[in-house]
């Protein structure tokens, strides 16, 4: 499950059917995420109101709750939103963008684990953050934004755990990107540290988890594949890119290019060894 | 009305013009909408508070109503502000973005037909399903999201009758585009399907039908040039592009730079003869 | 203060430092400023929920507020923001987009100017109408939308009047930008035209400010450094620009990659004559 070639297969799939992914995300991503499910294959939509939440999800092969720009009435419309989808057993992928930066919305998230994510994509100051919320530890807030502080290795314990305990997988993203059950973990080594300078390319993973998991029904497999794709579709984009603007659109194009070859040539999937 | 050499000189007018066009749209393609219509030469403002829209109608001389992240606090702005339209003959455009995908946009899109849109622009799907609803033939939703399932011709009579019944200029975007007043109806074969690949591309033909609105008369050459203006700007568009990022770009600079000769060299503009 | 070596030395110490720039800004803009803040070495964030902006902006070095798509909520949020804001002595920039355009905006930016924003910047015609506004010599509104219909040099005279009485720094943006505080009054002409043909460039130049404030106390020489920043990118960026979608690109790229050198050669800076 863990190889390229299923990486392959899984792209193939999203291409073939074209799920609906339904994005209830901030609102600094919309349009490049959206841009970016294009690319990849799936058909997105990002309706987000209350009164259209609940429907909508109901149609969807997938959702993907992101928190960058929470509010009081997303907040409403994501909570109708998961529990539908934990009624419906749709996958979903909760990106707890900030999740330690603000009380509001760390007390949120940790709320929705009540709903069962099937995976929960975030960096690693995010994952540290949830796993202290969810665990009642924290007492004081970190000191900065959204961009994450800590390295993925660090994250590692709190995301086992978090794993186990919520029954979820976790997928930590970063120079090399963990995603794990709490029993396995695998490891993925693509993308380039550029793409941390383009808005948007983290919640583009989680939308990207989200669209594997609408065709892969082993989430840990999803979850990692989808990693390998934003990864891979960033090394392939870093040669043509000269910086963050054109990596944008690069990454774009690429993705929506990219095959079996490729996949095969930079995909750096594994099983980590303490897993 | 209905030759390229008609749409070089609509192009011409909306730069000598630089009309205001004020957009109500939804929240995915703002940036990209507003990039359009000034790569385009007009004057784009995304005023949507229920506080401001009624002041700011009657300064426009287009107004666009896009439902695409439609809710509550924004279906009250829009209805203040196609109440003001109507009542200073201001046109409008209604882009109903997913209707037949949920209830609620779909009961709104009817309602704001009491408000006489200038032009309604959809997919194929969408026009279908607001042609049902608002002669309450729905019985149940459709299964899909904001992406058309179905070709522009299976509209083209939904689209006349609801011209017809509406007085209105019904646009159905795709392979060929069909844009009808009941009576007559014109074909543009314009375009290319990697645009459907660009979120918001669709979302922009309506703000380009507003453009072409806001400096001449005949509402549906007016709305037929604005989609040859897009699909040529696509035509075009694609000879530099390598996939759907590059393609977005392109689509504004070619825009910005399209002239009469491109225009004469590639418009497929022509009264549909069942027309 | 006010010479390229030391604009350069300011982007030195954004890149070594990484400030926090916490933006509540509108919604057509948002993913444009986050890159352009990613792209000039701060860590955006664009958090504005009335739940979640007090406690954020302590975190912040800095805060932009811009009116663009402003909303009674948004409004709420952005009265908690420079009120924290101003508590603690964190600089803050006020972009009145549209101010002249809307009564209901135009009322907000007046209340705003209690708080002490270190800088406003924004076009010619939004500073003479807010100067207007906050001395109620407004008895009607100008006829258009956001986009400027008045030279920089006529609104000369209304910024030295604002700065002064306000004790804040005016920075309007042109052809030529003038920055001044009522006493002094610095040039920057740099920047080409088409920049006003990409939607959030002037936004984008509050956030550069809004960086620059975070890091050079002196807010009349940060406001300038910030024009000279971007209107250096954008002559640069033109060099590779086909059009807007390009240049909007390339000024991404530019701006990640500016250095002292392109500086030296390009600014154009120095106090007015008149200062």
């Amino acid at each position: 499950m863990f190889t390229p070639i299923h990486v392959a297969q899984t792209l193939l799939k999203i291409r073939q059917n074209n799920p609906l992914i339904h994005n209830i995300t901030n609102m600094v991503v919309m349009q490049f995420t959206a841009n970016i499910l294009l690319s990849l294959g799936a058909s997105p939509a990002m309706i987000n109101a209350k009164e259209e939440v609940q429907e909508f999800v109901q149609k969807a092969k997938a959702l993907v709750i992101n928190l960058g720009t929470i509010s009081a009435p997303q907040a409403q419309a994501i909570l109708l939103a998961v529990k539908t989808a934990s009624e419906h057993q749709i996958p979903w992928v909760m990106d707890p963008v900030g999740v330690g930066a603000c009380t509001y919305r760390s007390q949120i998230a940790v709320e929705l684990l009540n709903y069962h994510p099937t995976t929960i994509r975030g960096n690693a100051s995010e994952i540290i953050a949830l796993y202290h919320y969810y665990t009642k530890q924290v007492t004081h807030h970190t000191g900065h934004g959204v961009d994450s502080k800590d390295q993925p290795e660090h994250a590692l314990d709190a995301a086992k755990k978090l794993a186990l305990s919520c029954q979820t997988i976790v997928s930590i993203s970063g120079q090399t990107d963990y995603i794990t059950n709490g029993h396995q973990t695998i490891q993925v080594k693509n993308g380039h540290v550029m793409m941390t300078k383009v808005t948007g390319v983290g919640c583009s993973a989680s939308a990207i988890t989200a669209a594997c998991l609408a065709i892969e029904p082993d989430a840990l497999a999803a979850s990692a594949h989808a990693m390998v794709l934003i990864g891979t579709a960033g090394d392939i984009a870093m040669k043509q890119a000269k910086g963050p603007g054109s990596l944008q659109i690069a990454l774009l194009d690429t993705l929506y290019l990219l095959n079996e070859e490729q996949l095969l040539h930079y995909a750096k999937i594994q099983l980590a060894k303490e897993g």
